[in-house]
């Protein structure tokens, strides 16, 4: 085991917004653990648009400088503070979003909808001063914000609240096997989950994914998973049809802007001989795009929304022709999964050549990460994972 | 049995639209059985708003003049045409909706969402003239339309369609059990099941009813069936509170017009130490309530829409809400249930004491049917069952 007091500590740390230069690469140390935390040695990082939005501006609800961000990580245990449950040193672990574990939908199962959510993995308070730079003065004392969903996994050693561990010490043996499975704790889980868990796809389903990033592409594999007879991916990206295909999708929709929407319901309607789709699955978080799939999904059908829309925006729902069809309309974060339970799932999948998560994902070294988010807005690679 | 022949058969015409007198009580001859057929001797029949929906305005979609309405019988089998499956002379029959049963919905058991529900409940063909007037000439032919939900039981022999059958002979033993049971077909299975079925309700729930007519009532008595710990009535009528009290209401909140409808849901929230409902059942059709059920309802929750909204009118959804919440807003008809399965599971709950559909039912002779469908309008009976 390294010695992590004299280890060369790195993470990139955001002192502002991303598009303004205000992410930097630096050497930090990590405070001494407090209660329920574990220090965990990160193999890889998944970068999310989530960590892009939660340090792309100035201020805002959740905007925290200077912070470390990263939310997809994946290593191995390295200290825990006394009475931590689930791992010990030496563990490898894949992190996920923290909840309270007390709410009413804690414990009803759905910690992705915890009462908590926001001031947990977005907020901040004293205690998620995790980090300083590595040449200050004891006197400065810790000054960068960790915590970012728990984890703050775009460093190369991190402070983790106990309930972002998965433990997979007993099914996940190599290192490599870490890196590649870093991403699950959010952007697959949140595509695989929402149509397998929070939808529960059937053979008989036709499944519609607007939107083909990571977790469109996700929501791809995990539909072609449940078994789904018909799979339709729709995007503005060539590549990313052609990569849906090799997915699992079935068909596919080019979209050339927000001109003509309709144009998308009258392409989906007549690959499913009129009779639209019975999971709809909105990634954009476009009004315009939601919308949309509200008609293009059929009777008795789901439209799940994933996609961060603006606050503030509103989606106009008929409500006698929802009543008389029987649509439901219902929003899921993180495929409103546990992931103490469902990233083992995923993991089995993996090995199984059944997610193939290798189509997705591009490594990085952590120097190139403005390569690896440079390639993720461009479209050229949709998972970009950080190794550290 | 009786001599279908020579009985004296009589039935309550729209000739037009109900507030402008065009409903008659007549005598009538019904046509001859047709394929998948069945003549009921019906003993009683519930009144619904529906029935004053499709024969109280003087055109519009599904109205047809002249008809039979009513659609919550139950009666003794008479006569089948050959080849009709489910029942034989002298069987006790419940009435309900008809179905397609090849579409997708019925095949996936939902028939309430049937894609053609409309068509065939409420839209007419040559063979939906079941009756003339007794002493029309054999010239005139079958001239009033039946089949309305496939039974048109505002009469006291009716044609009815195969799908629209529950065969109770081995559960239902009396006349007067018959007529206490009629109107399980419609407004019963609506209510209860929207909440037992289509909101799988458990003890765990806090169900919020907006609206306490025959459907809110009996989901105030499902959710009592489902157990569900906390149940909050909503209605205008002190009455009809102090009845969902009796039925199983914990809370109710007194509505005094809409003007201030964003007070429900701060009594709701109080009522709930600020949790919000986890189911909220509309059962207005009114959009402004609609909308305050959406904000009285807590993270996951469900809020469903069982009540007949004007056409054309809109629910605003804010997006970014209903996801970080985990929300879901679903339309349901009929409380999505299969009758064929679910009114003997209401038959049961009648005989253990656990719908007690006595509190809610009123029987008046089919010559007072105005005064029946007066105390609905006024709120002064629930359920007004006609008997023949």
């Amino acid at each position: 085991m390294p010695d992590t007091n004299t280890t060369t500590k790195r993470g990139l740390v955001s002192y502002g917004p991303y598009n303004t230069g205000g992410w930097k690469l630096q050497n930090l140390t990590p405070r001494p653990l407090q209660q329920r935390e574990l220090l965990v040695e990160i193999v890889a990082s998944g970068i999310c648009q989530t960590d892009l939005h939660f340090a792309g501006t100035e201020s805002g609800f959740g905007v925290h400088y200077p912070r470390i961000m990263g939310h997809e990580g994946a290593g191995y245990v390295r200290e825990v503070s006394p009475g931590t449950q689930g791992a010990k040193p030496g563990d490898a672990v894949i992190l996920s979003f923290s909840a309270c574990k007390s709410c009413e939908p804690c414990h009803r199962g759905h910690p992705a909808h915890c009462f908590n959510f926001n001031a947990i993995n977005f907020d901040v308070v004293p205690e998620n001063y995790t980090f300083k730079e590595e040449r200050s003065n004891e006197a400065d004392g810790y000054n960068i914000y960790g915590k970012f969903f728990g984890q703050s996994s775009f460093s190369s050693w991190s402070i983790v609240r106990e309930d972002s561990v998965i433990n997979v010490s007993d099914i996940v043996h190599t290192r490599e096997e870490l890196q590649l499975l870093s991403p699950l704790g959010c952007g697959i889980q949140t595509g695989t989950g929402v149509i397998i868990n929070a939808g529960n796809a059937t053979p008989e389903d036709r499944v519609v994914v607007l939107g083909l990033g990571g977790v469109g592409l996700s929501a791809v594999m995990g539909a072609k998973v449940a078994g789904c007879k018909q799979i339709i991916g729709i995007d503005r990206h060539e590549s990313r049809l052609e990569l849906a295909k090799e997915l699992g999708a079935t068909d596919v929709v080019k979209v050339n802007g927000l001109e003509n929407t309709a144009a998308i319901t009258e392409a989906v309607r007549g690959m499913t001989r009129g009779l639209g789709a019975n999971i709809t699955l909105d990634t954009t978080g476009v009004p315009a795009l939601i919308a949309e799939g509200t008609r293009m999904t059929g009777f008795k059908g789901k439209i799940m929304q994933v996609g961060t829309a603006p606050e503030g925006t509103t989606l106009s729902i008929p409500i006698h022709e929802f009543m008389v069809t029987g649509k439901q309309f219902m929003g899921v974060v993180e495929g409103d999964v546990n992931p103490q339970e469902y990233i083992p799932r995923m993991i089995q999948w993996v090995k199984d050549g059944r997610l193939p998560l290798e189509k997705i994902v591009k490594f990085y070294p952590a120097e190139k990460f403005e390569r690896a988010i440079g390639d993720m807005q461009s479209g050229q690679t949709i998972k970009p994972v950080i190794l550290w």
